[in-house]
């Protein structure tokens, strides 16, 4: 990773953080253009939204196509903290994303390297470049922090 | 099938149909609640909100979780005309809707008996009750027609 990507990364993690505050499963997401100009920033909001498909990337993807007025993302990079499900990278391939990058692995929900595996289809008829791993221990551990406290706080009940 | 199961199917036909001329990929969708009462039915839209989760599943679950405030569609059933993909599919876990109802495969889009077959893996943590092939034919139909129709106008520009 550069230190470019790194940056990014930090910014999905920031939002992922603001995400944990207001009560939400604690994952960010990022979109950059191939100029580097970000077009959208979100967290997860499914219970903010009451809305079971308000993963980060979903609400990032409608955003930034909002933003260009186009339904496609050609040449923009997605930045997320958790390994997308399926449902996301069904949602990024669509959107035509050209690269993905995530941070910690998510073998209990994930779809990309996990379950259904989705880019792995021969009928999925655009598979992102895709790499995960990044910042995975910080990514991973805001995550185990927020089930950690929750755990605790239904204990507290 | 039911006749009420028929009406409802039908129902979402009716959408796709709205959906085609309005130069959309004609899919419907409908989701009622145990009682019978539609909270939603919606086609495909992502041309015209320029967004590519707009699928007819994930306009009407949205729909149906903000008419009832709640992110889960418990003992609800959706009605599709044509199998939904992987994004979709996940879409219908999350939200744990209990009964699934489609129209015709999709051997090359689809994410249920094709390609990522959301529901077999372990890892999907709710399941709906699955049926496939309701008013396959016609389901299909409008699709064929509709693709058709595009082929025929773009060989005429």
């Amino acid at each position: 990773m550069t230190d470019h990507q790194n940056t990014f990364m930090r910014q999905a993690l920031q939002a992922a953080t603001e995400g944990a505050v207001r009560g939400e499963v604690p994952v960010g997401a990022l979109i950059v253009d191939s100029e580097g100009n970000i077009l959208a920033c979100r967290h997860n909001q499914g219970i903010l939204l009451k809305d079971p498909t308000a993963h980060a990337e979903m609400l990032a993807i409608r955003e930034a196509c909002q933003k260009i007025g186009y339904e496609r993302l050609i040449d923009c990079t997605l930045y997320v903290t958790l390994e997308p499900c399926a449902m996301c990278a069904t949602a990024i391939s669509f959107a035509r994303i050209k690269t993905l990058f995530y941070g910690a692995l998510d073998s209990k929900g994930g779809g990309v390297e996990h379950g259904s595996k989705v880019y792995t289809h021969r009928t999925c008829h655009h598979k992102p470049e895709v790499q995960g791993g990044i910042l995975a221990e910080e990514c991973g551990k805001i995550l185990q922090d927020f089930f950690k406290d929750l755990r605790k706080k239904r204990q507290d009940l």
